[in-house]
């Protein structure tokens, strides 16, 4: 099995909206494949989110739980949210961390790009990592139901072991802010 | 901040197919929340898929590189691949793997439930490790444009940490295992 090389490239030839709801959008693509082959792809068109792991000076990490319509459960995760048109990463990260927890940071540091769903969502997810946390008060948005509580990282990671938390981003984000804190990998560089 | 303990739950009044694509299925639900307003709940349906880490004797993992359309890049994951009706995870994750790798494997263990979009798409992702690897020979699904490749799980998760693996499934399979391989968490018990 040697290493990746091969071509896989699918050209667009034709885009179109299937569906515009509230909130997805649904686009359907006629693409030629690799092979010469003409196929369509179906996939929701998102405007790309953040996740931000705030720790505070005493190792612990600010956790919201939520109640997620689609699972039909109240699931604990990191504060997220989408990017609005034509905000930076990092403002939006700001912006949501405030809006959701209340919480504002002096340390900002970019730790990663994720993407969650790439079978069926052009979904790009920026992970931060927060610190030097001032609480300035809450203010959810309206119709946001949560509640904001801070853990202690390991035991957010116990709770990723026992499968308490199982939502991807939120797993992604406390395992790679163990790692960096265990030294595993190499401190990134101050954003 | 206390734990977490408020009742968030949100009543499903009535509920509507508002797409049916070749691939996706969207709905809304009416709702009522906590508070006993309503609004509504757009999301996907999926049907649930499986993620696989499959770990040679020498202690590498079987990737492949696959184009994703959404990205329009090809992108490098773990085998990963959605459930037929009626189908256990298990049962599919031993046909992913050996549609798309050509390998089979003689142990399998269940080590987490992950929800990879939580905000819009029910899909629930089974993460496996499967070990005892043997090549039958690949059959890749008709239309699949995939190559296959295997690298040691420390040089793999140096592509996350470098952010050459971007996909979330494969990057929580990929820090999950490692975590095992170093003790960090006590094995999971055979499946």
């Amino acid at each position: 099995m040697a290493k990746p090389e091969r071509d896989l490239t699918e050209k667009t030839l034709a885009s179109h909206i299937r569906f515009q709801g509230r909130l997805l959008v649904v686009t359907e693509d006629e693409v030629e494949l690799a092979d010469g082959r003409r196929s369509t792809r179906e996939y929701i068109r998102h405007p790309g989110a953040v996740v931000v792991v705030a720790e505070d000076d005493d190792g612990a990490v600010i956790l919201e739980r939520q109640w997620r319509h689609p699972l039909g459960a109240a699931m604990i995760e990191l504060p997220a949210g989408k990017i609005d048109s034509g905000e930076e990463p990092l403002a939006c990260a700001r912006r949501e961390l405030q809006e959701e927890t209340g919480y504002a940071a002096s340390q900002w540091r970019e730790l990663a790009t994720l993407h969650p769903c790439v079978g069926y969502s052009d979904e790009r997810l920026i992970l931060f990592l927060a610190q030097g946390l001032t609480q300035t008060g809450a203010r959810p948005d309206d119709g946001e139901h949560l509640e904001v509580f801070a853990l202690p990282l390991t035991e957010a990671v116990t709770w990723v072991e026992e499968g308490r938390i199982t939502d991807a981003k939120s797993v992604v984000g406390l395992l790679w802010t163990d790692r960096l804190r265990r030294g595993d990998w190499p401190a990134v560089p101050e954003g």
